[in-house]
């Protein structure tokens, strides 16, 4: 299959609630935009944005069995929330599933939840588009939003900061690639 | 030497400031109190948070060279803010200076100021004391202070929440011993 944006909409729709396909293409839009704005493949953009939730709803056991089974997954996933799993699985079972072998698209799904050290231009536009896009409300969104204007790192930066003070102020478990995230832009 | 709560204070006095040293004393009161508490060795509580601060006015570069030539520290403390120094190079200081050989005593001086996974009760002990002796007025002190009444693990937990709220708040990094002692903890 050659992938295109759509193609790839097409492809995750059946996996996905009607409001995470909604989301899907929310993310897609955003992120094209931001790869415009900071030089990213659009191609390339379009596809990591539009596949990056493939695997949300694939069934726990399922995924643990990737994060076993596969020496490319850290198995320390399986310390952390489950939440965390469906990026670099996700980005696996697309590898398989329909030969999806671009790397830096690969990558991209794969940090999209947690960011990681030494993110591309790509992988940040991808991360950064997830959380910004107009459905999102986080608090603090806003600040992400408008320096997304003017710098990609900025803007990353201040999601990754909002993420950990929230995290934190729930007394649950960092990532540690959302920290070198962290530690890596600022 | 054989060691003891006041030929340590003695050692370390002349190597740090007045404040500091009055500090130190105020440390190694509230962590003996802890550890009768929650039962930690109380001659290594003693000796541990006498010393703790034993490298704090070392200079910047003899630390740097220690943590280039000693294979024991790990290079990327140099990457972080030098603060974080005097803690992992005063415990191979007082190694090699006063023969200081018991590892859990080092341990505790070690990642009094950072925490790290799998801390010990002495090492919490230590930490906590550095945290919330009577001296201290960090925002959300009075939290970690109420909760060092019941659980150390507890109060350790908030003592690192406040530093890691602190910390990404200033856009400061975070050293990866901070985060995964917190992610231990909770």
């Amino acid at each position: 299959m050659e992938l295109n944006r759509d193609k790839a909409l097409e492809f995750v729709k059946p996996y996905l609630k009607q409001k995470r396909y909604e989301h899907t293409i929310r993310v897609t839009d955003q992120a094209v935009e931001l790869a415009e704005r900071f030089g990213a493949d659009v191609w390339k953009t379009e596809i990591a944005a539009a596949l990056h939730d493939y695997a949300k709803y694939k069934p726990l056991d399922e995924m643990k069995r990737w994060i076993l089974e596969d020496r490319r997954l850290p198995k320390d996933l399986l310390d952390y929330h489950h939440e965390l799993w469906h990026g670099p699985v996700g980005a696996l079972m697309l590898e398989r599933e329909i030969g999806l072998d671009d790397k830096e698209v690969k990558s991209a799904i794969q940090c999209h939840t947690t960011g990681k050290k030494h993110m591309t231009v790509l992988d940040k536009v991808v991360f950064l588009a997830d959380y910004i896009e107009p459905g999102r409300d986080f608090p603090g969104v806003e600040v992400a939003r408008d320096k997304s204007k003017e710098s990609l790192d900025d803007a990353c930066a201040t999601a990754l900061k909002n993420t950990i003070h929230f995290l934190v102020d729930k007394e649950r478990t960092v990532y540690p690639d959302t920290f070198h995230a962290f530690n890596d832009l600022i």
